[in-house]
């Protein structure tokens, strides 16, 4: 293209169109949240582990999700975590979420995965006082991801399952490509990161998050 | 600005401008490394804690330095460290470089600093088969950076101290900003970050990230 023939009120609208964008998606501030490692327990898992239904201790930041005064210790083949938390309801499969700092301690190969993605991950061993449950598979490194609201995504124009870009307003800055956005009516607005990706930048209490305009080009699905 | 008094081929010059400078900062791949915990001793603490100075290993990937065949324990108020590794020659101060994890295990609150930047940062017990070290400070978390050899900084108009960002090709892509650029002529090119960092990316041996354009305009000073 001769660049001689550029329209400069075309130049102008451009500009201004990727302004808009821009200013769009520098949305406000997404308050993030250190997933520690947690478990999601079957109610037969439950069941064989406590004898009993979960205890409510306190609830989460997603409305209907709560911490269980039940703990469980991780067996794996090269260590041991004790004192893990589990988190309430119980669901339909058993799910245990890690670090990779979590996967070296315990010597399992847990793959980065959302959540529920459970088929060819490895298993573990969960121990409690009153039971042991040989898991075949459903451990994982939980992806990066966030909740959001169906009528703040509406209003930013993002869609349920959208990768964003996440810049971390945190004392070692970076910006966290491939975020999943899981958006539902009754979600409230937070951006779950484990404690590796909080060591990363520098995760204090109160520190949130920005998503930027940009996204790569191609992008895993985990 | 009335936008109509634009002049297209201002535009292409600001442009072609651009896109130069775009293409310049997006330098080859830069081989990336893990930075385990590690100590550089003074001569003095290696004495005390080996009664001799210290023994070569293997060499590293920077010229003249070397992982050496002593290790020592570090004693934090809430945990230990065993088996950590030395890094030779020895050095003016004893410097303890460890991730934001081993902090929390050792119970020590070591900020984020550059490699030297040690006024004020705690202290930590060092201990041999030999001896005992009460260090009164030195223990930092590494800031990120990269050995950059004086000629490829050149070709790439980098300067000593500069900060840049480097989007990490890795399992979880992240972009890490103000990434201190440490130029020498007898540096081998390489970027260093923890395991934090690493865990954070899904860093595996072999990769690489790469320098893309833009700074934040305010940046931290390690």
């Amino acid at each position: 293209m001769n660049p001689q023939t550029i329209d400069a009120s075309l130049v102008h609208t451009i500009v201004a169109g990727v302004v808009a964008m821009i200013d769009r998606m520098n949305g406000r501030a997404i308050p993030v949240e250190l997933s520690a490692r947690h478990i999601h327990l079957s109610a037969e898992h439950a069941n064989q582990l406590f004898g009993s239904d979960l205890t409510f201790d306190r609830p989460l930041s997603q409305p209907g999700q709560f911490l269980c005064k039940e703990r469980v210790r991780l067996i794996g083949p090269k260590g041991i975590l004790d004192n893990v938390a589990i988190l309430g309801p119980s669901r339909n499969r058993t799910q245990v979420e890690i670090s990779l700092t979590d996967a070296r301690t315990l010597g399992v190969r847990a793959p980065i995965r959302n959540s529920g993605n459970l088929p060819g991950t490895p298993g573990i061993i969960l121990a409690s006082h009153q039971g042991l449950v040989g898991l075949d598979e459903g451990v994982i490194v939980a992806a990066r991801h966030i909740h959001m609201p169906s009528d703040y995504a509406q209003q930013q124009g993002i869609k349920d399952r959208q990768l964003v870009r996440v810049r971390m307003d945190c004392e070692r800055p970076l910006i966290l490509e491939d975020v999943l956005v899981r958006v539902a009516d009754d979600f409230r607005l937070a951006m779950h990161i484990d404690f590796d990706e909080g060591n990363a930048c520098g995760w204090e209490p109160d520190k949130s998050g920005h998503i930027i305009a940009g996204q790569r080009e191609q992008s895993h699905g985990y």
